[in-house]
């Protein structure tokens, strides 16, 4: 057995992350009990979405407690288990987080099928089929529902479920448009994604640029965003529109009362407007079915992630708080080993 | 052929509509051409959401244009016929609004059937069989689509769509709570209409009062106001709640930018929140067969609706403006003639 480390929640947050909101701890992992499985660190993935549960109200999952371990997707490899489903050497997501290697409920843990990742690297399980890519694959078609031909916009869009909402947009045959911060994400979404069009929020007027990009209007807004954006979205959603509330990063690191929520719920009745809130979690029965359509797309070449990787279990909180000022590209990961 | 009056729109109104926004005019009604009829108003329905369309925005109508008529719910007595489907004497219902005769084109008038209202004040054809009881209807059960046993919670509650949104919720099982203004609408729906627990909202904190009152959460919000309330209610909203958004009496007297909205949109998220916005002509297929149930109910003695009725087309702006202050109760009706 060997120490490994992981980084705790030292106090909770006020407005983005800072490193000093965390502390890297060395401690010694405990031995598995029954049920219980050792694994040992692969990839750590970074999602916005956490940092719901850093702070001190209920969110869609309890919060973090203060001083323990910082909760996230985690891919791993089993070293050692005394639970019958697994065996050492399977690989396993899990909420495990920011931890070199752990003790966790085999319950608590899911194999990844070696068929699922066959030929592809093996954080694909923390993407495409992980909670991005699952996020995006029932955000759109569950609640979004968009037809042949309608307009499907994505905020956060050069995100990693940004990027994969546009794709499955596209392979629904609707028309997607992304809002994404700088030329070089907007031009990645049109060259590298098949976006139909990009915007780019921080140049000029954001009305005006979306409006030029949506000259029929708004059928399907997936908002990974929220505030002041969210309102000139539902300036141009079409009748009967849908906003799928998917993620809110422009909201999260602000204190309850604070927030910008919606300006005017006026168009919901003009407009005819459906908005929900979503919690892939919600559809964990239906997971499988969403994974074999996910990995046919993968594997005929219709659905790609773009990585932006960093090293090594430092990376962590920078990594975090690079999400939130626009600092990141494509599905966000760590590596700590392998 | 006789003159009659008829109130146009002499300003748009700046907050509250005040009774300067209005001019009554004498008018001479034309003589209908083929394919009109000529009427003799009954009643007119006064309806807040006829708000929207004094101001000049678009909503989900058309604006009323400056100095001209102001259309509305109106019940009407056919005087003279060249359409096929009318007769003499027949009842209609159309948009035809303040004026105490006038001539429209026979397809925008709805023929009221006699054994729909036989038995009952022909002006139930403006109530429950009219706009407030549709609008309750569709809206609590297309959108809201209460469980046995769930809480509904509907605001404006001693209003004419409120009354019989909290009568529908109990007919389907669910509680019913209301909010109104003053402890004497609040006695009125617990006691006339089997309201489970009524709301004051000018009595001390909302917030509080309705937290005694859905002790187990809300799952249903019918809400007609908007505004602060409407934060307060999103509050107490449980996991998968419904938010249906078929009125807004709070807002629509503000202008664009000046309005509440909504503060905070995580909860949608947190509590997977689903709110649509509601105009109840959407639904006009389906109109025959939510008549059929409201009357069943009506004549079974389950459903009423309380009048608040005034006299002669002079009433008419008063009437209008206390559906904004709270002056109002029930059903409210200018009888024109008859």
């Amino acid at each position: 057995m060997t120490r490994a480390r992981r980084w705790l929640l030292r106090r909770r947050p006020d407005g983005v992350p800072q490193a000093e909101d965390f502390s890297l701890e060395t401690f010694d992992p405990p031995s598995p009990r029954d049920g219980q499985i050792r694994v040992e660190t692969l990839f750590v993935g970074v999602d916005p979405g956490m940092r719901a549960r850093l702070s001190e109200a209920e969110s869609y999952a309890p919060p973090i407690p203060l001083g323990g371990p910082v909760e996230g997707a985690n891919l791993a490899r089993v070293t050692e288990s005394r639970a019958e489903r697994f065996q050492p050497g399977d690989l396993v997501t899990s909420a495990l987080g920011w931890q070199e290697a752990g003790v966790l409920d085999a319950r608590a843990a899911q194999k990844v099928p070696p068929e699922l990742i066959s030929g592809l690297p093996v954080q694909t399980a923390l993407g495409i089929f992980g909670i991005p890519g699952l996020t995006a694959y029932f955000g759109l078609l569950a609640l979004g529902q968009p037809a042949e031909g309608e307009t499907v916009v994505v905020s956060s869009a050069a995100g990693a479920v940004g990027s994969l909402v546009g794709q499955i947009a596209k392979l629904k045959g609707a028309r997607a448009v992304g809002i994404a911060g700088g030329m070089e994400k907007c031009r990645w979404l049109t060259e590298e994604f098949g976006f139909d069009a990009a915007v780019d929020y921080k140049a000029g007027s954001l009305g005006e640029a979306l409006a030029a990009a949506t000259s029929d209007g708004i059928d399907v807004y997936f908002d990974n965003v929220g505030g002041p954006m969210l309102d000139t979205v539902l300036n141009r959603m079409n009748r009967g529109g849908r906003i799928v509330i998917s993620g809110q990063v422009a909201e999260y690191n602000k204190p309850e009362g604070a927030r910008h929520g919606i300006s005017d719920t006026l168009p919901f009745i003009t407009h005819r407007l459906r908005m929900e809130g979503l919690v892939v979690f919600d559809y964990a029965r239906e997971f499988p079915t969403a994974l074999a359509e996910l990995s046919t797309w993968t594997r005929a070449g219709r659905l790609s992630i773009k990585e932006d990787l960093r090293e090594g279990i430092e990376a962590l909180p920078g990594a975090f708080a690079d999400l939130f000022t626009g600092r990141t590209m494509g599905r966000c990961l760590v590596r700590i080993a392998g």
